[in-house]
């Protein structure tokens, strides 16, 4: 068993492999050939703590996946992350443990901001005028790395409460190659840029239906479980298309179940991603229309991520010539 | 995080120690103070292949668990065990992984082993006539070790369809001191026994009801997934005292649910080995009742026999001098 740790993952991992193991995982998953069994949960609420356990396998694969992510909020007191991780890759031929890949979360925050970047490349404007993140934190960071591939627009606008962290966003995305505007006001960053991603853990919208212009996409991550929120649902009511990772965890506490209890919007207003990158649906139609990806995460980009990681390696073990493709 | 292999953990596993703690999770278990997340399955069809991942927490506790099982039924065509296996603890107070015990499913037969010596502690007859073992693979050696301190009792009358594993099985047994009768009819064993295991994954009664003696306890392992059965229902309902790991999963597919589903016995006729560890029920209470315990495996006892692992790797660590107790 291989036994792989954050900093080989981060040198190693190809990131082009794997927004294509990501995409024929979304399309897999929404032509339903990934074994997903049911999300195992622990709240510690006396250390104000939670874990989560996910697994998959995509029918077919030589492989399957467990994931394990823990939170625990008290952890910067003793100077610890409050998220951490790993992933183990099992054969499913022998049923033998491959891997086991310590990286601290950053795995599932790479294949989150990727899945950002697939929906981006489907359903962003053609001209994008600036990109806004709202957020300052890895999300904010990772998925404005991944908008670099998809539009030649340099120009940002970054939005969050606290200034010393919003300083730290601003240099980061300076290095990047971004002229950058920071604010504390969404309602400047909604005006401004037509190319926006939320990132943040907030519980109560952040930016409203009559601030965003047209023809802007919006990509949400925040909302990944019951009770977190970014989004008007009249914001979610008005866009002209609305894609999501996963129509039922979507539904039950995305983005989207904010408006589909409001009533607002109906199930059959929900696209996949799986089905958009199959064919089976239409994204983006007009240049003026408001689109929205909600993002909540499924356990395919976690199986497809771990495959990734381990098809890397081996490829970097056969020298830097040659190619990886998905099997 | 502590990578731990199976040699080092058959070395320095307290077994003492392990039976006190999955005492004590059997307990905490029927109090409800355990928490199990819904256990996830995977079957891979074509491969012939399976797994499972339990994961509990037993409030309080300052670790919780995580086991992944694989069962490959092809593989020993392949030169590799059909089963592996491996656990993760994690801290309960930072989320952070603490170890992983690289046991390939050795920490689950053992523990599977701990439960038949508690429940044969509570529930043998005073006077053991000659113990019976159905079945002659790794759960019914382990079985036989596990009532060494049970019971004085040597005389062993051992049953298995297959001659050359039967009489691995009787060297074996005669290598702990037994005096062993090997047979290929089930009966015989069932007329001379009083104390009898059943390690076997049939999928078809194996013991009935009218080869029991009277004062005859029995203990059923096999019967760990759907479609298992090694009992008669007859006899699960002649029993007198009918003792169970855990009522809901017994009920779904131990011995007792064939029982239950042909009416023959009712849910409030099963007793917790939690409830009987606490007093609150009653076990054997004449010489010549018929006592059945029905185990089919509870996500806690994993979660236990993780922490004896991790508390035995400390004491050994801090001399052979200092005794372990559970916290």
């Amino acid at each position: 068993m291989r036994i792989i740790d954050k900093a080989q993952l981060v040198e190693i991992l190809d990131r082009d492999l794997a927004v294509r193991l990501i995409e024929e995982g979304f399309i897999a998953f929404s032509a339903g050939k990934v074994h997903v069994p049911p999300v195992q949960n622990f709240a510690f609420t006396e250390q104000n703590g939670d874990c989560c356990v996910k697994s998959a396998w995509l029918q077919g694969s030589d492989t399957f996946t467990m994931k394990v992510s823990t939170g625990f909020y008290d952890n910067p007191s003793k100077g610890l992350e409050s998220n951490d991780g790993l992933m183990l890759v099992f054969s499913a031929s022998t049923g033998q443990p491959l891997a086991l890949l310590q990286d601290q979360g950053w795995l599932t925050c790479l294949r989150t901001a990727l899945a950002g970047r697939v929906v981006a490349r489907l359903l962003a404007p053609r001209k994008v005028r600036a990109i806004g993140v709202l957020g300052s934190g890895v999300q904010a960071r990772m998925q404005l790395e991944q908008l670099l591939p998809v539009t030649d627009c340099r120009r940002l606008i970054a939005w969050g409460r606290d200034a010393g962290r919003l300083a730290d966003y601003r240099r980061f995305a300076e290095g990047l190659g971004f002229e950058v505007r920071t604010t504390h006001e969404a309602r400047e960053l909604a005006e401004s840029a037509n190319l926006i991603v939320c990132t943040t853990p907030s519980r109560e919208p952040l930016l409203q239906r009559e601030w965003i212009q047209p023809g802007t996409h919006i990509t949400a991550v925040g909302a990944d479980g019951p009770g977190k929120q970014e989004l008007d649902p009249a914001l979610v009511a008005a866009a002209d298309c609305i894609v999501v990772d996963a129509v039922g965890q979507c539904s039950r506490y995305g983005e989207v179940s904010h408006a589909l209890e409001a009533g607002l919007i109906a199930p059959g207003d929900l696209i996949e991603i799986g089905a958009l990158l199959a064919g089976q649906a239409s994204g983006r139609t007009q240049d003026d229309a408001i689109t929205l990806a909600d993002l909540t995460g499924v356990a395919v980009q976690d199986a497809q991520i771990a495959r990734c990681a381990l098809m890397s390696l081996a490829a970097s073990r056969q020298g830097p010539a040659r190619t990886v493709r998905p099997k």
